[in-house]
């Protein structure tokens, strides 16, 4: 009986990384670059592609998978810049899931228009837990975290922080009026991944924003020297 | 095969729901009041708690269960308070869940002492999606809401916002720090969540913690008035 269940789990892992291996040789083959964005709910996700692209990403192409439980309102935000968004809600044919999973993101690629863009940047759910452990077929993940936040959310979530070759600490702009050790984040984020990338924003001054467009710029090519 | 499975689900829930039952007859049975603490990561339910518990509930006994995915750095903060807190991690026997349900809670009762409180509030894991979706047996739902995270919260999280009778808006002194419009953010309550109370708080200079305190102290008494 136990045997059974377990199988069965086993198999259930399996559907995500077969699947997360399908939207991989798609992305290949129109030699797209994938980053798997994530964060808490409100930690600046959407404001730093708005800044991003309002700053403009040179030759890169860009195009936004956005994930939202309900409703289309980050989506409509970025369509703002000519850049091509797909709306993908996780409360219809999925059950109102709290993270993207490689099936959900497929089931969406038709839509994406993967020949007209060079970077796919997937806006997972706002949730520090479950994004972390769905491999969607991307090529790096990364995640914002907002100094707002706390010092102490890379001890409290740390499969996320472990899981992101890049850290963004955003909304540095509020330092000043925070009570908040910044040192203490960057080792606690040291602690549970270390040599993790750290970029310090803030959305709302534009600060940092170039070396943000510039790491995401730098996805593809960083794959393809690795690869 | 379809049917057998949807079946499954079904039995699924309704565990839930009669765990849930059991746990609620533990509470009556001891008079104790309590309390589902939702929120998104680094709201600051924590520090309105010691917000709370630095002013006092006068003759209400207050006890914390604290639901995290790994650690205890909140339930440290609070025992400080001579407060009895029992720390529940999710990781553990339970896979890393991203919520509470309420046969976790369940679990961690026998440590709780319901005997020697009169009001439990169950910090539940900062997660605005599945938290609200499974009830523990609580009396009430309550969230917190960070000025930080944006206006347009209960839009993109309505069930969360919905199936709470309160939303505490918190660090309201980051106000004129921000680019915030409380009225928009109020509104949008308002329009998933018609009559749902709200408190606005700063657990840094104190403001509005009084009205939190009078709430939990009374979740008892209005929910024996219901009855």
């Amino acid at each position: 009986m136990h045997r059974t269940r377990v199988r069965v789990a086993e198999e259930a892992l399996d559907a995500n990384t077969t699947i997360a291996q399908a939207n991989r040789a798609d992305f290949d083959r129109e030699s797209v670059a994938v980053v798997n964005l994530m964060s808490a709910p409100g930690a600046g996700k959407t404001s730093l592609l708005e800044a991003v692209f309002r700053e403009g990403m040179g030759d890169t192409r860009p195009g936004v998978l956005e994930g939202d439980v309900q409703g289309s309102l980050d989506a409509d935000r970025l369509a703002h810049f000519h850049v091509p968004v797909t709306q993908l809600n996780t409360d219809g044919g999925f059950g109102g899931e709290c993270h993207l999973d490689a099936n959900m993101v497929r089931t969406a690629l038709p839509e994406v228009g993967l020949d007209e863009i060079d970077l796919l940047i997937i806006e997972n759910v706002g949730n520090l837990v479950c994004p972390a452990e769905f491999r969607v077929g991307e090529d790096a993940k990364a995640m914002v975290c907002s100094v707002a936040e706390g010092e102490d959310k890379p001890l409290k979530y740390p499969l996320m922080f472990r899981t992101c070759e890049l850290v963004v600490v955003n909304k540095i702009d509020l330092l000043p009026h925070l009570d908040y050790d910044l040192d203490a984040l960057l080792a606690n984020i040291e602690s549970v991944n270390p040599g993790a990338e750290v970029i310090q924003t803030s959305a709302r001054t534009g600060e940092g924003v170039t070396g943000f467009r510039d790491w995401l710029v730098g996805v593809g090519e960083r794959a393809r020297a690795v690869a």
